[in-house]
Parts: structure tokens; C-alpha cells; sequence
């Protein structure tokens, strides 16, 4: 038997008990006539002490050999310890050994096994099994177990049916790019990977299934930004004989359960707002509502003064920081800097500092009178040791960038605490929008996502005015959800496609399994997918998602521990049909 | 709002109620005056009744015009049944409708969705979106629902954290074929998909995770045998500091919690059979311990009496078939073309029926007087009124043979009840098996198995002999799952890749990092894994895994209802650096 007991569960109740523990040296102290050791496994860190008076000289021996992170077996006693640690759990008891042996040695790891390591990215990946040894990274993979079983739990209570669909699919063209699977026993055919297994919960509704969940791995071959990953994780939902407020209850529900019993939060109710509304207030549509500073549209207050910038602009808006008055020149300068870098993409900034004093200080005064300013002052809520910070141009640029801007002051302030949940849901999206590259609609969601009724009609007059029933679920800034109503009924979705430049024959091909499913008694039904990976990263109040996943990739797609992807032998080449091109 | 109750959950107790209920047409019976609409869902049948003289006439042409399938919204008011239905839980009641609305049409589908259908394979693959409407396949797939929840929540109880691994790996040589995966952003580069989260879950071990567990898709390219599917779900689970009695009764621990919260069964302790005894007693390593007839050895007892097959036989095996001496000539003519045929492989068969009259007759009569019949009858302990049912040949081949017969004989008597479950381990595997084709050994587990300590001198002298400390889990002669104590020492991993052939490079370059994530404090460690579909179609008694996958594909790796795997677009193939070789 390696163990009778955990490293973290002996207690003064256990005192005199007889037990074996293993674990991984956490460190030794070795105070000459007493060496300590921490001992260490998922459970905790239990004290041993090795007595030079007392134990056998070779157990001294082999305390003294002992290196950081060797996986050792220690049979002792439980005693009370002389000085208790009131940190830990086991901080009251230590084990007195009468054997310990070595069950496996270990080299120095390459970074310390500490919350703080002082390993860089790129090593920690590569030794990812010792990353994983932190204690931070394993309590972000156990709060993500906790949210698997409890997101499980959640919705099998609901009724909803756990169905595995299936990983080997068919390649579309639509959305981003698919990993392929060449497949041998078809030569020159190929599966995909799913992006989503939106058809088949579809069809499923199709079966009369009702309702239909899933925690599921999706891949997209993307260009990986920071914090992408090529496979991820969804919880993946759909539901028959549903409007969009019966799915928004259910998943506030689920969102609330979830805070609730991971983070003890009591989430607020959840808001409905607008696209249209969002991208008026926040230029965003997964705005973080955790702070105000709610845009201020003072395009006709500050035109026709002679300020040609404004007199230019599509829109002019402004922002109101709290208190931020004493913003310095030199605060001000490196701030027009930031709004100018590419990523945000302002053409430059104006600023008004409404002064404790009631004096007005601003970047335009040679334009504004100071009754101009006063009035930009009321229509914009601003009070005395107020800083109004002001960009202009095409409304959808100025928009954005004045989005980041607003993100950018709200965490100056500290008023993005990642331990304050405030979520909303987003609604009435765009159905489709306009590619200037492809010069055709694409779907905003995805194809299959129903018009709002009463918007129908736009899809044959003027497409990219109908509204989508759809939905985001957003939490401080990120849209951990999204979902719609779906088309259920053939000759909409036939419209739909025909919107987006599919030709009959392009929409048989790829899609007529799902039609002609439609023909066959489709009830009205809806959905919606959770990124889980940023789900978990939210609860975990982390900012990047790669510590929420036990074995990420890097930025070029790379799992640098195992060497993936590899090239592969020419026989195996060969009996898929395929071969490598040469690089050009 | 679609509905307020589903069709499943009015009682004589909602008398009176009003309610809006929608579903499927699953029949409608026409008497003139009344009509009668079975309305369906998942939750269960309610009866509508419109009649002529009280409802209004449009909602009795509505009735009258609709097709099995369509899907309706029905507003009405519960009223107690006439005629009541004990079959069904709503039976007492019926919907007296004020409003019937079509929310969708359907075509007549291509075949009745009943539970004896009338549709054949293909058909029912090709509309699996039909077959899934089928109270029998849908109550498979709430099966498997139920199954992966109580699995998770066993498990998690027993302090597993759930841990998913990633499905684009790397490709290695060993074992069954990969299916790959071009990755565009590294030309020339391929992952592969996981066989089993094998190396993945050593890794979490290393890491300290102590109890990992997952249900998790894996994939094998092999040619598909009826009832192998490409992509196949496990139960996943690793532990640490485990020797393999602590790994039998965990699991034990599952199947027996399983075996009772699913179908209510308490099965009876699972004996333990070691791989030799398995194959002695039984010609396989997975028997079927429903029902008896051990093999009877009877090489001695009948060689050297002049009958030239069995003396030219290195085993001469017998089975005792209770009561079945009266099988006539006939029969015993198919059967023993039966056991000719080349999936079962034997020469002939043999046969002494010891009838209930105390008479003796054979086929082998002239070879064997009466004395050495009776004491084959004796050795094999026969009774009067038994078959004995004798094959021979080489070994290996005779024991094969002679357990399918052993099956066919068990089946033909109904000893294989579908609702009786006796399970057992077969633990002792051997380690190594010798493949003439490629003259060298392969792991019979994989090659991570650790030998059994007093066999480990054998890796070198002589690795055939080596037994493994490997263990299957067998329930009515179906291997439902099996793992070992694995490796977790390098130079021991090392000789274990010598053993199977690989040159020092190859080793390194497939598992490097497993080997060198063992000099860094692996602790012992051993698992097991699960096959799930087939687990699922154990326990719901049926023969097929089929109807356990919500979308299966055919024995040519297809699926006919999206119609996948299909041809690539030439950029997409350019984009990721490969091309299709012309077929030969």
C-alpha cells in the first residue's frame, strides 16, 4: 500500500495514529540536529520531522539526499507539532518517521514549483507537467472541473439530454477555416472538425430531443491571436418549442448557479439591451458594465465653431472620467499617444478639465468659448474636478476607438474589479453584415439564425436591415455566450442562404441534409454556446484562458511538449492519397 | 409561449385545467364524429379529441388535414377520458381543444417511426434525424445520458478531477493506424488524433493530479468490422500512488454503482481470472460467465487409440452440453459445418451423446470402445442425457474455435440472457506478443505497461514469458474495459522500447518527453479506460452499439446523412500544403 492517508487531511484528532503518506518534497530545512520536510500532493503539504537524535542514521541520510520535487513514502506517527502553522490545514500535526524511502528521484525542474515561478512562457509550456504543478494552475483546472460538473448537474435538472455529436464531419465553406481530416478509406475525401456541432443539435431538436446540451471540443484553424486556441471548449445548448425569453432564462439561470456555487456570487439580474443601444453608450457590443462613463454624443453641440476636426467628423464623442480633473499635460499627451496606436486607431483626442475650482481648461480652447464648454459640461453630466475626454470621426472608428479608450480609464480608475460580476444580455442583433472584401452578406451568427418576425421582410427588400433573434450573454466585457432563435422552416432558410450568395446548388450541397430535415415536422426551436474556456477564466478572475486549459497550444499552433504537429512517414502519406506540397 | 406542459405530464389531477401543449402527429384515428390525435413528444403521448358537433368546423378540417409528423400547437382544457388508457401515465385524461394550429407540415417520412420500424439500415442512417424520433433508439441515447452522468458524478465523488486533454496531437507508430490532421500555419506538419489520452494522462499523474478521470472521444483508423465505429468514447481514468487492487476496487466500485442505478442490478463480486486460466478454461480472455461448459481437456484420454486426427493434435478439448444428447443427426451435421466455417476454423467436430438410457453413440465409434467413452465422460463430467462436443488441433486454433462454439452452444440453450450480468477480471496478461508478420514483439496493453515485479528479469532474458500487471474488466463475455499499472521509471520505460524494437532515436523522438517527464518525481501510477458505446449497449441488452451513438457512421467510415467525408475545394488543399494523389 503507498498510502493510508492524503497529504492534506491528518489533523490533532489523528494524533498517535500510524499512517503512510506519499507526495513530492516540496523543500527540507535542515536545521543541523532537525531536518524538515514538506511534503506535498493535490491534497495539501503535511510536516515531517527527522530528528537527529531520535531517527536511525540512514533515514538522516536519505533526508539529507533528498532534492526538491522526489516522490517519496514516509511511515510515521502523528504528533503534535511544537510550533503550529495556522496557514494550513495540517499545520497543527507533523509526522514522526520510522521509514522513509525514495520511490522515484527527481533532476532540478527547469522553474520553481511556486505560485510566483520564475519560469518564461515558452519553458513553462515545454514542461507544461511541471507547470501544471503549481498550485495556482491546478485550482484553475479544479474550479474548471467544479464548472463541468456543475454545468452538467444544472442542466440535466432542466431536462436537458447530454448527446455526443460527432468529431468527424463535413467541411463548409462558410465562417472560419476548418481543420480537415484526410480519410483513408475514401481516398481524395476529406472530414472537418467541427467548428460548432450547430447542425446537429439542430437536428436533433429535428428527433424531437427538446433539449440538448453538450460540453464539447470545437476547433477553428484561425490565425491564433494571444489567447486563441485552435480547440476549445464549448457548452453547447439547444432547446425545441422555445421563444428567446424562455432560452434567456434558463442560461440567467444557469449563470447565476453557477457564480453562485463556485464564487458565492449572488450575480444582479441580468439587463436586455439593444446592439443598437450598446453601440450608441459603449461602442461595443459586449460592453463592460462594471463602471458608467456612457458615451455623449456632442457631434451638434461643438460643429460650426471653426474646429475643423469636429466640423469633419461623422460623430463627435465624449466620456466623462470621474474626479480626473488633475490629469497632468504630460498624463494627457501620453494618453493621445495610446488612442493613436493602430490598435485603437484615433486620429488624436481632445480633452476638457472642468476644475474643482470651477475654471475649464481644455484642448480646444481657441475654438470654444467657455459657455460652449459649460454646455458640453451639462448635456454630458459632467460635475466640477471632472476630465471630459472627447474623440471624433467616422462613427463606427470613433466608436471603437472611443470604446478602448473608455476600457482603458475605467481600469486607470480600478473600476474593472475582477472579483465584481455585472452581466447583461445583448440583443436584437444584426441579421447579416456587409464584406466589402467578398462584397456579399454574411451572416453576423451563423446562417441557420432566424429574423426577428417583424423584420422578415428586409431580407428580400434591404437585407442588412433586419434585426437577428439573437442574443450575447456578456459579463464585465466579455461575451461568454451567444445564441438565436433558428430558421426552422425550409423556404426561410432557403431565402436566408440565397441573402448570402449562395447559389441552390451551393445550398443543396452543403446544407440539403439540413432542409430537407426541415420538411420533415421541425419544431420551432432555438440555442445558444458558452465559450468554457473564458467561462472558467472569468470565474477565475484570470485574464488569459491558457492556465484554465490542462494542455494549451502556443501562438503558431504548437504543443512545444509533445513536438506537435510532426511530418508524417511517406507510407502514411501514401495510404491517405495525399502528399506534402513543396514550400514554395 | 409554444406550451405549458409537455405531452408527457397531465394527470387526472389537472382536470379541468386550461394548457397549451405541442408535438408531433403520431396518429390520428378518424370515427366521423370525433377524431382522435395522438400528440407526441419526448416527454410522452397525449390524446386530443375534436369532435364534430362541438368544436368549430375549421379546427375539424385542420384535424382532418394532418399527416403523421406534423408538428402542432393544441390549446385546450383537460377533461377526463371516457375510455380510459392503464398503458400510458396520462392515460386517464385527454386535450378538448379550443384551438389547433400547424406550426410545421411534414412529408410522409420514409419509414413509420415506430419501435418495430419498417426501415432498413441505410434508410434509417441516411434519415437519422427520423430514426432518432423512435422510442426505442431515443431511449438508448437517455440511457447513455444517464450512464455519463452517473459516471461523472461516481467519480468526482471519489475525488477524480475531470481533465480534458487535447485532440490535436501527434501521430506514433504504435498501435492502430491515426487519423491526421494538415496544420496550415506549420506546412508539412500533421497532428494526429488521439487513439487514447494515453500519454496525456501519464503527464497529469507526473503533475501531481493524483485522480484524473474523462469521458473523452478517441479515434482509430482501422477498416471498420460491423459495430466498430472511427470515433469511439472512453471512460478515461488515471490514478497515482495506486498498486492494482486499489484500481480493481475503485472500478468495481463503478460498475457496480452503474449496474444498480441504471438497471437496478446488484451484481454479485467479480472473481478474479488470470489470462492463462481464462484460456485453459475458456479459449478467450474475455469468457462469457453466464453460463458453464468449461473446456474438458482430453488430449491424453484419446490419443493413441488409433483415431489419426486426434493423435496428430496437440489438444484434444471437449465441452459437456447439459441435457442435449437427443440433438439429431441433422443438427449436428450444421453444426459441425458450422464450426468448419472460416470465422470459427475448425477441421471437423466430434461428438458423444450419453443418453438419457444409459447408451453411448458417437462419431467416433470405431476408434473408441465404450469403456473409453465413459471415462471422457467422467474426466468431462457428463451425466447421462449431455452432449459432448469435441474439437481439436493446434492450440491456440482449437481453443478459438471452441469457444465460439462455446458461445453458439450457450446461445442455442438461452443461457446468454440479455438481463443477467456476471462480470469478472481477467487479470495476468501477458506483456509482449511475437508478430510473425513483422518478426518482433508488440505490447499486448500498450507500451506503457508495467511488467508484474516478479516477471520484470524476463524483459531481457526472455520477453515472451514476461506476464504484465494488466488487468480487463469482462461482463458476459465483452470486454468493457482494461488498463494496467503502468511504467513510471525511465530506464525501465527505455528496456520496455528496446523489448518492442525501437532503436534508442525512435524512442526519443515519439516519447521523449514522457521519458524525460519521469526523471522529474513520477510517482507509481496505473489507470484504466472504459469502452463507453459498448458499455452503454451491455447494460441497455442490446447486441449493437448502434443505437448508443446519436449519429453513427457506416461500415465504410460515412456518414450518409450529411453525406461526409467529401471532396476538398483545390485552395482549401493549397492553402494547407497538400495535394491528392490520382488514384492508381
Amino acid at each position: 500500500m503507498w498510502r493510508t492517508h492524503t497529504c492534506g487531511e491528518l489533523r490533532i484528532s489523528d494524533q498517535g495514529k500510524k499512517v503512510i503518506l506519499s507526495g513530492w518534497v516540496q523543500r527540507t530545512r535542515d536545521k543541523g540536529s532537525i531536518i524538515w520536510i514538506d511534503l506535498r500532493d493535490r491534497y495539501g503539504v503535511t510536516q515531517i520531522i527527522v530528528e537527529e537524535t531520535t531517527c536511525p542514521s540512514e533515514m538522516v541520510q536519505i533526508t539529507r539526499s533528498l532534492g526538491r520535487e522526489f516522490v517519496i513514502q514516509v511511515t510515521g506517527t502523528v504528533i503534535e507539532r511544537l510550533s503550529k502553522n495556522n496557514n494550513i490545514p495540517t499545520g497543527e500535526i507533523e509526522i514522526k518517521p520510522e521509514e522513509i524511502s525514495i520511490l522515484n528521484g527527481s533532476k532540478t525542474p527547469p522553474f520553481t514549483i511556486e505560485d510566483e515561478t520564475d519560469g518564461g512562457d515558452e519553458l513553462r509550456m515545454k514542461y507544461r507537467y511541471l507547470d501544471l504543478r503549481r498550485g495556482t494552475v491546478r485550482n484553475s483546472l479544479l474550479l474548471r472541473h467544479n464548472m463541468m460538473q456543475k454545468t452538467r448537474a444544472y442542466l440535466s435538472n432542466a431536462d436537458f439530454i447530454e448527446v455526443e455529436t460527432p468529431v468527424l464531419i463535413k467541411s463548409t465553406p462558410e465562417g472560419a477555416r476548418d481543420f480537415v481530416v484526410p480519410s483513408r478509406m475514401n481516398p481524395g475525401e476529406f472530414y472537418a472538425l467541427p467548428q460548432s456541432p450547430q447542425t446537429f443539435k439542430q437536428l436533433l431538436m429535428v428527433s424531437g430531443f427538446d433539449k440538448y446540451f453538450q460540453l464539447v471540443k470545437c476547433f477553428r484553424d484561425e490565425d491564433l491571436r494571444a489567447d486563441r486556441q485552435p480547440e476549445f471548449t464549448q457548452i453547447d445548448c439547444e432547446m425545441s418549442f422555445v421563444e428567446q425569453k424562455d432560452i434567456l432564462d434558463t442560461f440567467e439561470g444557469l449563470a447565476r448557479y453557477l457564480f453562485k456555487e463556485i464564487r458565492g456570487v449572488e450575480l444582479p439580474a441580468f439587463p436586455k439591451m439593444t446592439f443598437a443601444d450598446a453601440m450608441e453608450l459603449y461602442g461595443s457590443d459586449k460592453p463592460d458594465l462594471r463602471f458608467d462613463m456612457q458615451f455623449k454624443n456632442l457631434t451638434s453641440l461643438s460643429q460650426g465653431k471653426g474646429f475643423v476636426v469636429f466640423d469633419q467628423s461623422e460623430v463627435v464623442l465624449g466620456i466623462v472620467v470621474p474626479g480626473m480633473a488633475e490629469y497632468t499635460r504630460k498624463q494627457l499627451d501620453e494618453l493621445t499617444e495610446w488612442v493613436k496606436r493602430p490598435q485603437v486607431g484615433a486620429k488624436g483626442m481632445v480633452y476638457v478639465k472642468y476644475n474643482s475650482d470651477g475654471t475649464v481648461k481644455s484642448s480646444v480652447d481657441k475654438f470654444y468659448t467657455e459657455a460652449d464648454l459649460t454646455e458640453w459640461k451639462n448635456h454630458a453630466g459632467a460635475t466640477d474636478g471632472d476630465l471630459l475626454l472627447i474623440l471624433s470621426g467616422k462613427d463606427a472608428e470613433a466608436r471603437k476607438a472611443m470604446s478602448e479608450l473608455r476600457l482603458r480609464m475605467g481600469e486607470s480608475l480600478g473600476l474593472r474589479d475582477k472579483n465584481k460580476f455585472v452581466p447583461l444580455w445583448v440583443v436584437d442583433f444584426p441579421l447579416l453584415e456587409w464584406d466589402e472584401d467578398t462584397q456579399r452578406f454574411h451572416a453576423m451568427h451563423h446562417p441557420f439564425t432566424s429574423p426577428k418576425p417583424e423584420d422578415l421582410a428586409y431580407l428580400t427588400s434591404d437585407p442588412g436591415r433586419a434585426r437577428a433573434n439573437a442574443y450575447d450573454m456578456v459579463i464585465n466585457g466579455v461575451e461568454v455566450g451567444g445564441g438565436s432563435i433558428r430558421i426552422h422552416d425550409r423556404s426561410l432558410q432557403e431565402k436566408m442562404f440565397k441573402a448570402l450568395g449562395f447559389t441552390e446548388e451551393e445550398a443543396k450541397a452543403q446544407f440539403g441534409f439540413l432542409m430537407e430535415a426541415f420538411e420533415f415536422g421541425a419544431p420551432p426551436h432555438g440555442g445558444i454556446a458558452f465559450g468554457f474556456d473564458r467561462l472558467c477564466s472569468l470565474m477565475g478572475g484570470a485574464d488569459s484562458i491558457r492556465d484554465f486549459i490542462a494542455f494549451p497550444k502556443n501562438n503558431s499552433g504548437r504543443d512545444v511538449m509533445i513536438n506537435s504537429p510532426s511530418p508524417l512517414a511517406n507510407d502514411q502519406l501514401d495510404e491517405l492519397s495525399i502528399s506534402v506540397k513543396s514550400k514554395k
